[in-house]
């Protein structure tokens, strides 16, 4: 391998690298912040705040390794492909962070009251959102696309999930309107955790476009397209 | 100008087009979804999923043009930054389409039912929301980071406006509960319009980056990182 092949080679390593540290301290966010729900204890969510900088200081420090080896090394087809997946996959889980903040505000409200009910379906949502982020992250180091789409699949299990808790929620607020601001924290932190999910859902669509070249976000044959700009109706 | 340069600003050019019907419709399609929710008229949102579908296929054409002109021109400095921030914008653009839809689902909800309350937060909401949307574009196309300053401070009123909302419907849940599932809806409609808002911000934050090369997302100046990269405490 020559040279200036080696030191592209090494970045992108690089990059690879950065981005588990930061899918890695997502997760623990969430883990964290969903443990202090359950055993209501605030010291078990106390670093979160710092995994929040350090996850932001990671977003900026991946984009700039992937802005110059754009400029410098002028990438093409898969390599190209790889550098913008990188990218994307960056802001999601920058999102991914500031959601576990989020969700931490919820849980602050929580622990100043009596416990509604017994968590159950939260911390499984949870862990199914965790699961996904880290399988969507294998799914980019091992470029697998099976396990990509894996995930994908697993989004209407955190869907499923949320309506039932919205479901169940509903009938406490309804028979007990003292429930209602423990009842309306509990619907935020499930949503936010379907948006974990859903971030998830966005970088297995990256994966499979980088190992594919093939748009999977919308359901549009290049067949449609080609009508289209052809000025011609779709069946 | 030489051919080959002319090819490439020609790009530029309908890169930028693209993006500006893209906003248009995402504009459109918030501002059809709030005028059912308040004229309680289901034919004025009927032409929301076409647009989406017209957003999303958007969504696919600039992501090819951007990515050909990356693997095909090389550009560097300015006109990379450009086209990375035209491939960011271009996400935030298919989310608000996602959140409109996301809204329509909450307005039929409503249409079925007695009016809770005069609307006049939420519609006010919507409308500083398609503005951001409007102008953090207008900040894109005049390469105008005051603009796009403006943009991001508008967020907070967004905020503000968000949790004046719920304040208010908190106390219609707890003085009748069947107002609870109504309620519940136009929580939702201001939350998607909140983040409606965050996706503006972070148009505006993309436009500041393309024209000064500086990250303003998070609040990090080079200083600190050059210390932590030596591995230093910062104060």
């Amino acid at each position: 391998m020559d040279p200036h092949h080696r030191a592209f080679d090494d970045q992108l390593k690089l990059l690879k690298k950065k981005l588990v540290h930061m899918a890695s301290l997502a997760e623990t966010m969430i883990d964290k912040v969903i443990a202090e729900l359950v055993e209501r204890n605030e010291r078990l969510a106390e670093k979160v705040p710092e995994y929040e900088d350090e996850v932001n200081r990671l977003q900026i420090e991946i984009d700039e390794i992937a802005l110059t080896l754009l400029a410098t090394q002028q990438p093409v087809a898969k390599d190209l492909r790889f550098i913008l997946a990188a990218s994307r996959i960056n802001s999601e889980l920058e999102r991914i962070g500031d959601l576990a903040i989020n969700i931490t505000e919820n849980v602050h409200v929580l622990a100043r009251q009596e416990p509604l009910k017994p968590l159950i379906d939260i911390p499984r949502m949870a862990e199914v959102s965790r699961k996904m982020v880290r399988d969507s992250l294998a799914a980019f180091l091992g470029e697998d696309a099976l396990r990509a789409q894996a995930v994908i699949m697993s989004d209407d299990q955190v869907d499923a999930l949320k309506d039932q808790i919205l479901r169940e929620l509903i009938t406490y607020m309804i028979s007990d309107p003292r429930t209602i601001e423990r009842a309306l924290a509990l619907i935020f932190i499930a949503r936010h955790l379907e948006r974990v999910a859903d971030h998830a859902t966005n970088i297995a669509e990256d994966v499979i476009y980088m190992i594919q070249g093939r748009d999977v976000r919308h359901p549009l044959t290049s067949k449609d397209k080609h009508l289209e700009e052809e000025g011609m109706e779709t069946a």
